[in-house]
């Protein structure tokens, strides 16, 4: 009874009309334009290098794009049973007509063949967005990304700041800000200055969110300004700076940002728990990893600082989404955002929902975002999402708690879209 | 076919009359007056806070009880996803009438005079009792609690000592202490005789068990006198103490409680877990999380050295659950204790409750406690455990393992109510 | 209907004859003689101690095996909803004609005969294994175990080395490497080809895996020579070593075996998060348990540096599988192995498994291993997992995406049989 009726639930939340409140999309250069394009993402490539094939012939030089996915197939075979591997076989038979369950080096070339020309159509990305119920789509931009060229409507700008929290001390970045704000910092009120300009320009264009990721050692306050000068004066000098030292200017500029957050009214998206280039020989993008050992105690500060600004937050470890669940019931400020990254296999979905649905308040839960490089992954990612959820609705809602379809239907409408509109003050939605 | 089993088994579990072994009832007014006291519990008002009620609006002084009902129902549409509003709306269904599904900005007041009615009959109390199938009830009593003026036959006093431990710099607890105890303690030896004077006033009003909750950082230890000497005379002269004097005047003072607890032949129950204060600005009783780095192996020394002391353990990280099972299917005097707080929610209860009936001797179980402040919530609370316990037996019992259903229910029966009687060593069970 | 296609996978998946790659078995003694060999697990005695029993009435010298069974069985009503007593009945019921669901003070002592009278049949190991559908078995050796006396294309030698690893600084472990190595090492140089000779010996005797079991705090890395020569001079002067000084030598050996492991291609079982004599008062091999908070981060260097090396890698803490999935999705060299000890109960498996399936690549995932002491053991704990897998695959496979049976099937075969082959390099398999 409860496969059927999670059937019927998961027919109707297709139907709803999406905002996709977090991407990597590059709004210039939306869509893919060969299934290169798509089994380019790290996903592929990661589990096709740990299942055994060696770096060197995924990431050849040179390589052409049919080329490089007649070798990625031939090892999709170890890799049929992830859910990854499920997108892309979803994700071909419902935009490129493929009819196989496993795509094999017996019929990848027809597939890649029928892909290129179907996403060689002009109008590609719109039908790929309408096919997929997209109609807008959070952004990932650098801090000095001009904005400009494409439609900011639809491609929502999100000012993106890892860079300026943990890695100002390269000369590159500094450089970046500079160019970017015509102000060339040397304290901490020119600083402050300059990253006020980013904010001031991306809310001239429409942003909807600040976000950064961010490592599980790190934890938010608000250092006395004696503590950062020194260390900023060794980055502006080009000296190297110890942990600590690195540290203090981090959480500085960290704090910088939460200010401007509040002054415009802008939700702050914390990715928490990422640690960076664990296996550095790793494939590009496929190199990070995390320690589990890490709290949300460790944003008390924060959250009691800026009771006004609304923190969207994701964790990579699952085992934090208790935290999550309890911080959001308990603090105004704090929204659970998704299921992130390792986080993100049906397995934890379907338990992290679950419990998110039995205690935060249901305005308080952004159900999903896509995470996606290119835009023929939001539907199959929100559709495994989708499915996770009918199946904790039906189960739990209806059947569990006696809610009509209506009712639990309502909820499922709030977490995958309403949320996004009132949490990041969606105008049209 | 297994939902149809486990109503079977839900439907026997409810006619076992239960002892109730923790809650925080004051047996002075054990019993609801209104629909106020009953939304007034923290759940409610942290969850609406949460959700975007404003602070002022709930703790407005002077508010009248009515009034007050009326503000928190404005927001219970943003909460009604949330298994404590369930238990809301269950308990209204079940003692006061209630017939719809949400209570609402138009059914309220109707409900509000209903419940008052009810609770005004001079035997509410007894009526609540009856109707929710509990027969005893344990307290959470202060250090310096009289223990007259009640049945401590129904109401069984427990011995809680957060202020012992954790509080004894403050001038006002001490002076408690001494008002309770006629001792004014001078250093180790007459404190230790102050705390023994509590034990036998305690034991005179058939206490069963001592009880207090942890944060995440302490480690109970035998610290050496001379450790405590210096601190205590600071307390004693009101100077400020450091983090790590504290600490060691909280690990004698800890330590002491266990060796009264092995010599009363009284069980103490841990509740581990705790960060009190995290969200200052929060409701009353909403301010406490918690920080999921914690482990058992804290309590390595407490439960070596005390073989005779039984440990009844609530965790409050969901993640601690693993390592509960293990210490307690290793240690014979560790126990496990009900699903406390944050992880008393059925994802939580179900996968923990499964866990431990695979591993933990069936005698060192203790299936539940409410934890409430008012009787009307044991009723809802305890009948969401019988929910997922019976789910558990139905599935991994009766039709995973072939047991006959009177089989599952003795587990059954044993964990909601046989246990609390062993183990608490109550004589009228 | 998922319940109905569980079964079904089931019996497919209990035809298929296993190599089980990790045991302790004594190849000298694989089988049981009686009852006593059998109950005589840890997993028995630890549980009835914790349940109640007194240590003395289990260890006491000199006790007939058949009275310390008769002993034991006064327990199991305590223990008998537990998965480990369920192991026992399941395998008195296929191994020794038993027909009842539990063993009681009743009914034992018949029990007790048959099976003796069964396991004295000289064929008795051949059968058991047959019967178990086992055709080759992992050991654990000690380093200076001469590996003679015993089939080892039957009993696999493995090369345990915790003693090499942590407790050097006994002088009798010395002597025992002395021993096996005719190498009395005086220095870092000379305790490598103490090492080294012990891989020859285990090579020329068809190894087929180097294990050890690590605590929490352990975290691999490569000394400088500088930081291990003066702890390795201590420990041949019998001088106390520190913490910090025994860590070093620790690392130093550990990064030693990666070395050779390295140098004859064998796979390096890591069993991470083990505290030893946690409870030193528990019985014979009930005295270990953990500390939750532990990272796979503490193994990025060793990862990093041994990319030939094949670590299979097990976690006790089953909050470590989404680390344990994320890492053998990223690092080639990582690979899932089995649900070790306090996390091999079907709850926490089948979520682990589930999780495995959905992100870690098939071909490096090795399903389980029984860690027997006696060959009986073998068939009821593959069983269990069995019926957890069969489940996953019926649920999440089939149902979920359409799989065939036969795709089911192949997978779960993969998992149980053909990595162990593949990963372990198995000729015969």
């Amino acid at each position: 009874m409860s496969n059927e009726l999670a059937k019927t639930l998961l027919a109707e939340l297709e139907r709803i009309v999406l905002i996709d409140p977090h991407t990597h999309i590059n709004p210039r250069a939306a869509a893919s334009k060969t299934l290169a394009d798509i089994m380019g993402y790290h996903y592929y490539t990661e589990l096709a290098h740990s299942s055994g094939m060696p770096k060197e012939r995924i990431e050849e030089p040179g390589l052409d794009p049919k080329a490089k996915v007649g070798r990625l197939v031939e090892y999709l075979d170890r890799l049929d049973n992830t859910i990854q591997v499920n997108w892309l076989v979803q994700l071909c038979r419902k935009f490129f007509g493929f009819q196989d369950d496993r795509i094999t080096p017996q019929n990848w070339e027809k597939l890649y063949d029928n892909a290129a020309h179907k996403m060689a159509e002009p109008d590609w990305e719109d039908q790929c967005l309408k096919q997929s119920g997209i109609e807008q789509v959070f952004l990932t931009n650098d801090f000095d990304d001009p904005l400009t060229g494409f439609n900011t409507q639809r491609y929502i700008p999100c000012l993106r700041t890892d860079d300026l929290v943990f890695h100002l001390a390269k000369p590159e970045v500094r450089k970046r800000l500079a160019a970017a704000t015509n102000i060339e910092f040397t304290n901490t009120s020119t600083l402050k200055d300059a990253i006020g300009k980013l904010f001031t320009h991306f809310v001239k264009h429409n942003v909807k969110a600040c976000a950064i990721s961010i490592p599980p050692w790190f934890s938010p306050r608000n250092p006395g300004l004696h503590e950062v000068r020194a260390p900023l004066q060794k980055i502006l000098a080009n000296d190297p700076l110890t942990f600590d030292e690195q540290a203090r200017v981090s959480e500085f500029v960290f704090w910088t940002l939460a200010e401007y957050c509040a002054e415009h009214h802008l939700p702050f998206d914390l990715m928490i728990g990422v640690n960076r280039r664990v296996y550095p020989n790793g494939v590009y993008q496929g190199q990070d990893l995390f320690d589990q050992r890490v709290s949300l105690i460790q944003y008390q500060d924060l959250f009691n600082a800026f009771p006004t600004v609304t923190f969207p937050v994701s964790v990579l470890a699952q085992i934090s989404n208790q935290e999550l669940v309890s911080y959001a019931w308990i603090f105004p400020n704090v929204v659970t955002n998704a299921h992130w990254w390792y986080s993100n296999i049906p397995t934890y979905i379907t338990t992290d929902c679950r419990a998110r649905l039995e205690a935060v308040p249901r305005n308080k839960q952004i159900g999903y975002y896509s995470d996606m490089y290119k835009l023929e992954f939001a539907w199959p990612k929100f559709q495994m999402y989708r499915q996770c959820l009918s199946r904790v609705l039906a189960e739990d809602f209806v059947i569990g708690r006696g809610w009509t379809e209506a009712e639990a239907l309502a909820l499922g409408r709030q977490v995958l879209r309403g949320n996004v509109e009132t949490i990041f003050g969606m105008k049209n939605g």
